[in-house]
Parts: structure tokens; sequence; C-alpha cells
């Protein structure tokens, strides 16, 4: 199965009506590439960003994290390269006045073509963009006789760059306002701040530097739900290195991160390195890892040997030295940089493809089914939903002292509403892994009825261990 | 003592120095008002804001959080008031083109007046300021004479309002491009939210949306450091209430923040109310809790009771009901609100000045001084540091053994090198609670010394016991 495009609607139907994702600005028709995450959403994004960052600085003595501004000089953006080349060849008809991304127009061309003529047409437009050649493309354009989708002419400009940075205006007088850009990458944020934490935290080659924060690229062609945005969230690292040590750990970073994944639940099966062939212009080495969403593989995360490239870069435009003496060998350099760089919001589709299961319970008897997010226990939005049977007898506060206990270590969810199975059911349907029920037989031994989303068994533990076993799956 | 200069400078000197806070941009000489977080600032900013995001969400039944774009449809703002009314009157001079804000023009001047000639100043300018009598306030300057600093003259131009909003332009085809703000308050995106959370969770009023996240104001003058900032960070809730139930909530509200405050180890007599006399357009009530920093009592927090204003408002401008069902009398309404708005950066400030503290430790024999951050252990970004007292004799292999033990559970801090002194300091400047140094006597019966940032007392204790009496002190 190459794609799936049922199963990936129906996903993002379940986000919107189980509370997760929401198009941004929804009650005033959207806005386009840009979503909300509601309460079950929030708090999977947060337990992912929690598991990455603690993953990355807590655990790792020699990596520390930092939280630099969205906001920076706008010299940065020359000296990292984004204000001359972060840009895509664009293209306008003329009489539509309609703008496409002169890839996205020659590749949906192809898709008409039969298979060869299409793989020769994508070789041409490859090797033309490679050389930055727009009246080439433009000639490919109109050679293939490729038309605008809206007027249906062949009428078309020349080819333009078109800069993916959103600016904006800082300062208030008019002579001393500047325009500054929404970073479109956390990453340089921190090589700015490489000589502070370096110092201030007295840190030793090799080490590292993570962050996490909202990034912003102003794409022509937003698609494919949350897996493209104009607003985003990544999560950096950037981990400085001796000179001539970058394929060991290149090597190093590559395989840790697919740990990493895999320490998520997923599915080996579902994860494959792609090595990048065409190389960005600060890169000796690059792999992104690809998870097999139901629209296909593609990128979650890249791990770039971006060389010294940034270093020297912001060295050169900023005028001062960022240098690191080494003790070891008693030598000054700019440092080599392997980057790890991961999509939060595409970590989160990559969750939630994994985990929605469609599941047909039906019986001889009765036709049956269900939707359950099959969650690890450690990102699931609530871990323990507490239900007292009836809304009498005494049940709703044995199960309110169990509320008591339990929420200050884990979030619990109370209802006392419906009936049991139904509880359950919206429990699945939002990945809780644990339910417990609070019944008449509770008040005689002290055992409670405790469900497992995955399996759907049920057994009688007693009440005294649910915290302490709910407690230790999250740990897993 | 009113204010403290020295002491304000001293903590932002501190920032910088121990990696809390640099200004942003730094190696490119800055950008005005605009901060980034260093390690250790990193860490204390995301303990408070988990700290915050706990204490609304999981401990309350009845509030949910959500994580909505800074990018929002741009009528929102229209809705809100904010393209018409997010605005300061500002005056240019003629002759330095430099502008001022008008109060602040006033305000600077009236400092160097007598006390009460400059309350009879700041009484006239506040009684033109809250009848927007701009050609008042140009007369008010004229006739006081007040100088532009850089030019010296008197020769201004008319008092206009200035929007603090940022603006930019999402879409690429300048026909479809449309001029969106980056938000001025989180608060909004829970708004235009509240249907989508109320059905998909199934929310019974009251209830509660929180949301965390970066907002920003183009501020004229920027200033204080952290306290006011171009990008900042919001802690918001909005409380969805029945209409004339507003009282009652808003003095629970009011109280449960002080409390909130205390419960992070503030001196109650370094926090007060401040209730508002002049109201927004939108607000039947509203109060700051104010923290006594080194620059004077200042606001942290606002409680606002908003009324149905913001829901109205969208209803209005959306067309789409913003109406709740209550099924406990039967009736639709739109539902009134109580805000919580706290500062992040504020909030990291006011920890910073309550837990800064400079010591002179001489002694008849020596001088000696120290300075010690004196963070609640639930927020000092590093809880544990463990020494092994030499390089050698098997005493890193313990100290690394408690290290891989501990680390999992909480942010722990290594180091083997330097005096034993010299590393209690340099932990004490941070803000560790606990050091742990591992000797020699360590291998005989196994226990460690324990040192106590605060009172700088050391003991012994078992080396087992260090990781539960750690977690005990943080979870107090």
């Amino acid at each position: 199965m190459a794609t799936d495009q049922n199963k990936f609607q129906a996903i993002i139907s379940h986000c919107k009506e189980y509370g997760f994702i929401f198009q941004s600005s929804e009650i005033y028709d959207g806005l386009s590439a840009v979503y909300d995450y509601g309460q079950y959403g929030a708090e999977l994004k947060k337990n992912i960003r929690d598991y990455w960052w603690k993953s990355m600085t807590q655990m790792h003595e020699n990596i520390v994290g930092i939280d630099s501004a969205i906001f920076m000089h706008p010299t940065i953006w020359k000296a990292s390269g984004h204000v001359d080349n972060f840009s895509d060849p664009m293209i306008d008809n003329k009489d539509s006045n309609k703008r496409y991304r002169v890839d996205h127009l020659i590749e949906g061309f192809a898709e008409t073509l039969a298979a060869d003529a299409a793989a020769a047409l994508i070789a041409d437009m490859e090797a033309l963009l490679k050389e930055n050649d727009f009246a080439g493309l433009k000639k490919l354009i109109e050679d293939n006789q490729i038309k605008c989708a809206v007027s249906g002419t062949v009428n078309w400009t020349d080819v333009r760059q078109f800069n993916l940075m959103f600016s904006t205006q800082l300062g208030s007088v008019s002579e001393e306002a500047s325009e500054i850009y929404l970073r479109p990458e956390t990453a340089q944020g921190i090589f700015v701040n490489f000589l502070n934490v370096q110092k201030t935290g007295r840190m030793k080659i090799p080490f590292g530097i993570a962050q996490v924060g909202k990034a912003f690229r102003n794409e022509i062609v937003a698609r494919q739900f949350v897996f493209r945005m104009r607003e985003f969230e990544q999560m950096e690292m950037q981990f400085f290195i001796r000179p001539g040590t970058q394929k060991e750990w290149y090597a190093y970073w590559k395989e840790e991160r697919m740990k990493w994944h895999q320490s998520l639940g997923l599915n080996p099966a579902n994860l494959q390195y792609h090595d990048h062939v065409k190389l960005a212009h600060y890169a000796d080495a690059a792999v992104d890892i690809e998870y097999n969403f139901p629209i296909g593989f593609k990128e979650v995360e890249g791990i770039h040997s971006r060389t010294d490239f940034d270093l020297s870069q912001h060295q050169k435009f900023s005028g001062k030295k960022m240098q690191y003496f080494d003790p070891e060998i008693n030598q000054n350099y700019i440092p080599y940089v392997i980057e790890t760089s991961i999509g939060l919001d595409r970590c989160c589709l990559m969750i939630l493809s994994e985990s929605y299961e469609e599941q047909d319970l039906s019986t001889a008897d009765k036709q049956d089914s269900r939707v359950v997010l099959k969650f690890p226990a450690k990102l699931a939005p609530i871990k323990l939903a507490i239900f007292p049977l009836t809304k009498k007898d005494g049940l709703p506060e044995i199960a309110k002292e169990l509320m008591a206990s339990c929420k200050t270590s884990f979030y619990c969810f109370y209802e006392e509403k419906d009936a049991i199975g139904k509880r359950y059911r919206r429990q699945d349907a939002i990945g809780t892994p644990f339910c417990v029920t609070i019944d008449h037989q509770t008040k005689e031994d002290g055992t409670v009825t405790i469900r497992y989303r995955d399996t759907m068994e049920q057994e009688r533990i007693p009440l005294a261990q649910v915290k302490e076993m709910v407690m230790r799956k999250i740990m897993e």
C-alpha cells in the first residue's frame, strides 16, 4: 500500500471531532495552512516536546537547552544564506494572475503523462533547477504546453525567485524601523548564542545545544494537514565538534535519532533513512528519517553535517570570533556541527498515524466497531480515566478520592455519566491507556476493575495499587 | 526601600554571566527589547511554565489547555478591538525626528519638577488621555515647554495614535496575499476556539481554557530588561461562566491566583493587589497582582472580568452563534468570562528577584562572599549536583552511577574538577538546591555528604537515600 488517502482523511476528521487539531480561525472560515491544537492535541504535543527535551538535555550531560527569540537581527539571515537562497522559483500565469511553484506545476503535468515521458520530464526539470536555469525552466513549461488550471492558457511570466521568509517592521519611527524576519528555523538562534552558552556553561567540545520553538515559512502550496504549515514548531539540536570528526558524529547521531523514534513505540518497518543526494550549500552529508504516513514515506527529521558553515558566516558578518579553544589539542578552531532537526507537528501526525485504528468488533449477535488511538502511555494526553459505576451509593466519593491522589502525579479524567461501555469507547477515541471503574464490590473488598485500552481486557486489582501501576507504565 | 537600581543591575549582570538571559542577537550588537534564554534561564522558564500548566489543567477537572497559532484571521483583531484601540498616543519632534510616547514624555518632564507641580501635571495629562484629547495633550507639552532630549527643541508634530500590533503578509500572490498580525495576546485564540473545545470536550459551564504562548507588541519604549519586551510569553486562562455569576468567580480567581503566587515561595509582603480604576472597554472589574521588584511594585498578573464582550464581538463579526446551552437552567446564552493573564517572562524576573541574594560570609580570618539564587527546589534549573571529591580511587564511578540513577527522574549536574568549595559556589550562583559529594568514606560506609544551598550546612546521609530525598523536596 503506497498511500491511503481514506485513512489520512479519517485521521483529520478524528482530530477535529475529538479535540486534537482544529483549523485555525475556523469560525472566520479558517486561515490557510495554520492549525490550532485543541485540548487533547495540546497535551499530546506537549508530551512529545517534553519527551524530546528530556531525552536531549536531562539525559545528556553534554547537551543543554536554550530558548531564543523568534525575532532576530536581520543580518543573521544574510549570514545564514536565507535572504539570498531561501526561495522557490515561481511563475505566474498572466491571464489568471495565479502563481505556481515551478516544480509543482511541472510535477502536476508529469502525472498526466505515461511513466517514461514523465520520468524524462522530471529529469529535465531537476537538471534545470540544479543550475538555477530560470529561462530554461520557462522554456520547458512552454515547450510542453503546460497550462494554468484556472485560465487554461500557456501565457506565462518569467520564472522568479520568491523568498519564503515572513517579514515585519520593528520599532515605531519610520526612519529607525527596521525590517526583520520571523525565523524560518530555530537553528540560527543556537549558532548566534554558541559562545554565550559555551562560556557561561563552561562547555567542552563535543557538546550540544538544543531548542524547541516556532518557525515560519510562507509556503506557496501548503497542504497535507499539519505536515506542511506556514507556522510550525521545530525541535533542533546543534552538536559542536572538532573539525575532522564529523563523519563519526554524523554516524552517531544518525543512529541515535533512529533509536529515539523507535523508543516512541513505532514499528521499525514504518521508519527508513533517506540519504540526500543533492546537498544544501552548508552540508557535507545529510539524511532524513522518514515515516510511513498514510500519504507515503515522508521526512520527519533531518540529520545534517553542517561543517563550520554557519559559525564561519557569523564570524564574517558579525566581526566576532566564533572560535573555541580546545585544551586537549591546544588549538583554536571554529567547531564543526552535526544538526538534528525534527518537526514537532509532523511528529504529532506520525504518532497519530501510527496509533489510529478502526476496529471491527462485530460478533454473530451484533455489529460493533471502535476507533482507538493506541498511544504509548507516556505520550497519551490522559493517562487514567476514573469512573464510578453509578452516581450514588458513595461510589463517586471513592472515585474522587482516587482522582485526588492521582492527579498530582499524572493527567486523569473523571466521568460519572452514561453507560460504562460508552465511557470506555470515548476514552479509546482519545487514546487513554487505562480506565478504572469503582463499583459496589469496591466498597466490600477494595478492588476496582481496570480496563486496558489496547486489549479491552478487564481485571480486578486493589484500588491501592492503581496509582503505582499507572506510574510504572508511564515511565516505560 | 522604593527601588533598588543597583540590585536590578546586579540581577541583569548575573543573568548574563551565568547563562540565564542574554540580549538577543548579541554578536550583532543586539535587538532592542528582545531577549534569549540561556541554558539555565530556559530550564527556569520551562519549570515555571510547566508548574502553571499543571496547576491550571491537570489539577482542575474543569480546565483544559489548548495551543493555538500565533497567526490568526485578521478580522479577529477587528472584533477584539485591537485594530481600532490597541495603540498609544505618540508625538514626533520635527527637528530630531525622534518619536515619543506622549505619557512617557510628560512623565519624564514631571520627574524634573517639584512634587506638587509634578502631581498637577500628571493629573492634567491623565484627564486629557482619558478623553483622547490629542490637541490638549500637544498644548500641554507646548505650554510646559517640554523639550526633545535629542534636538533640545519644542518643535512638535500633532499627537497621533500608533498601533502596537506587528503585521506581515501571508501568501505569495499579491492579489491574494493578506495582511495579518502577530497576536498581541493569546486570549483571542481561546475565544475563537470556545465552541470547538466546549463541544468536542463536552465541557459544562463553568469551565476554563488555558494556554501558554508567544505574543508580540511593538512597544515604543521597551525597557527594564525582560519586564517589557516586544516578544514575550503569556500564560492565560479564560473561565466561562453563567452571566450574573461574574462577581463570585472574579473574587474566586482573584484569591486563587494570589495563592498560586504564594505557592512559589514568595514572601507575602512582596505581593499586593492593585485594583484598576479605569477599566478597559471589555471589563466590568479588573485587578493586578503586583510583585515588589527591585524597581518597585509592578504588575505580574491581571485578573479581568471580561463580561461577554469578546464572544459577543466574535458572534457579530463571524456570524457564528457563540452560545452555550445550559441544561441546568434550560437556557441559551453567551457566557461571561473571567480571565487570568500572567506574563511568563515577568514571572521569571519575579522569581529571580526574590531568589537573588548577595551574602557577606567574611569571618575574622578571611573575607568571603557569595551570590546565591534561592529558587524553590521545584523551579530550580538543576536539582542536584553530583561531585566526586577526586578524579581517582573509583570515586567518579560511584558518582556516575548515582547520576545514571537520578537523571531519569530530575535534572542533575556532574562535575569532577576544581576544589569542592568552588564547585559549591558555582551551584549556588545558578540556584541548585542540593550538592552531593562522593568521598573515600563513601566506599567504606556508603554515605555521602549532602550540602544544602540555603544554609550551606552539610550532613552525611546514605547514598541510597539521595534520590528519594531530592524527589520529595521537588514535590513540596
